[in-house]
């Protein structure tokens, strides 16, 4: 039987990224590809349904001096974190139908090779999109696996609105922590407030000296701080650091996109507070899935937290979305829905 | 019954230091003091024997922007690590004659306040300075407790050759580690490899360009960080870290007496490598002691670890011991002789 041609509409990286990441960084591309696995493999052909314009691809955007995280190759398609139907499937675990969530492409078909980090979404009764952002690991296995937080604890939170901080605040107030976050719109900052029960919260953009804003907020010294941006915050946050702080890194935003990153002066204030700085991954927790689809899927119905998302329609849109999300211009985590499920194979 | 007056030479510290630190910082005092204690306290007068001129102090003698480590005062003594004998003691845990080690003033003799740092010196066949480096904390605790070290890790020791380095990279060695130092001078490189028995060992000094000198050290990556020196060494280690990394911050001597700190600029590489930082001091680990004494001290008996001392007699030499160590000079761990224990009382 002839394998049955289809539309693949994809985003590509047009050239290494330097500088400030501009939408013409990425060109949309009108293409076909066909619907077959090869055999032999254990190959997952995937219709893309969602994809997360994830901060950290911007990383990948740029050629790297180290070998250690791959860099995009330009002239090919953009990966990330998304939400995915299987349409055909080399591989016993996955069957035609399930939605999945992993590492995919920003395309409307996809062959995934490694499906080491793909899981079947449980039909538990929660949209899929919730399984990029709440039901996922970042800011479960950040906050509790890496602060080791307890309960009275003063914790910090950068892009407190954004995808993992709202998640993070939360996770915090639950537990019985002091919460602060900071964001870069008033909008936002009234959000964190009366939507998102944080105790406090700031708009960075208007604070002169964040050193001073931070002493304000956090009388008591910062015993957790859930850092999402990195630069003068990271500084400003080092000078108020209680001892054995735990600082989680899951991202640092506002270096990302900048020709010149912002130094870091005061790290050795690591040493008369013994505090922890430690990088995170949210795959590195995988073996946290089940406890997080239980307590957070628990948190979710019994209305204990609020999920917000920022969702926009249209592939041709995602560049424009990676953009806002550099930009901190989303509210909640930034979403791009590429189609509905499929119904037959007919249909697609 | 009249309190005897004797002489008491200080090292005290002149004014707030600002840039690099010059001998003539601190000032020499010729004065005298009462062998006496005052009723209903707790104190302990010492007759102080050795201090320890640890790069750690130069912070001290800076104006604080922060609360967290107070300030020396200007015209008041130096304070610092020191071994001392007990002349006269409230406190029922401490008896005339005691050898102890703890917090003491870079004086002939010291009211010790508050005990709580204060320990006796077993008479287990070591020499007294023996307790304020190899048998101390630091580098024990520092290695097995923040590193987390298991046989096979690369390990990465800077100012290797000093106090603490010299230590970490043995306690590496007999782990079944890698092991490979960096120094300041040939001389020390070669007490690294041939005395020291580290892997690998180069002078930093004769190094143009770090990163590439520790790509071809450490060809599978470094898994341990022993810091001691920070800056752009630290940004070198960066750059060639494995996933889940540690680097324990025991010091980062190349900032202490710098007007213009090295700022880091690539500490988001701490995120896709999952690595942790984490800051240390030697007195959180005093439950370690009984450990520290047997098991090292059973290693300096079958000579599976060397000590390096760079001792040097007198009082007076203490701030140029102080410049000597921010400047590296010293080879080993730098130690100031005060006097030899006394005798008896009429000898003081």
């Amino acid at each position: 039987m002839a394998a049955i041609t289809v539309k693949n509409r994809q985003i590509l990286l047009k050239d290494y990224v330097t500088g400030s990441f501009v939408e013409s960084d990425m060109t949309f591309h009108d293409g076909t590809c066909l619907l077959q696995l090869q055999e032999g493999t254990n190959d997952i052909l995937v219709k893309n349904l969602y994809i997360s314009p994830d901060p950290f691809l911007r990383g990948r955007m740029q050629k790297r001096t180290n070998s250690y995280v791959d860099s995009f190759v330009p002239g090919s398609v953009i990966t990330g974190f998304g939400v995915s139907q299987v349409v055909m499937s080399n591989n016993p675990n996955f069957s035609k139908g399930d939605f999945v969530t992993g590492y995919t492409g920003w395309e409307d078909f996809s062959v995934i090779k490694s499906s080491g980090f793909l899981r079947i979404i449980p039909a538990i009764g929660f949209p899929l999109t919730y399984f990029l952002g709440v039901l996922g690991l970042t800011a479960y296995a950040g906050f509790h696996e890496v602060c080791s937080p307890k309960e009275g604890d003063q914790v910090f939170v950068s892009a407190a609105s954004g995808a993992v901080g709202q998640l993070v605040g939360q996770f915090a107030k639950l537990l019985g922590c002091y919460v602060v976050g900071s964001a870069g719109s008033n909008e936002k900052v009234e959000l964190l407030k009366n939507t998102l029960g944080f105790d406090e919260a700031f708009n960075y953009r208007e604070e002169i000296d964040l050193d001073a804003t931070l002493k304000k907020y956090f009388p008591k010294g910062i015993d957790i701080y859930f850092e999402n941006v990195g630069g003068e915050m990271l500084e400003a946050v080092l000078n108020n650091i209680n001892v054995f702080a735990r600082i989680a890194v899951c991202g640092m935003i506002s270096r990302y996109d900048s020709a010149e990153p912002y130094s870091i002066k005061n790290l050795h204030l690591l040493i008369p507070m013994r505090a922890k700085m430690q990088g995170l991954i949210a795959t590195d927790f995988s073996h946290l899935y089940p406890e997080v689809t239980e307590r957070v899927g628990l948190w979710l119905k019994e209305k204990k937290i609020v999920y917000i998302e920022d969702l926009i329609e249209g592939l041709e849109n995602a560049p424009r979305a990676m953009l806002d999300v550099l930009r901190g211009k989303n509210v909640g985590k930034k979403i791009v829905k590429l189609s509905d499920p499929y119904t037959s194979l007919e249909a697609l």
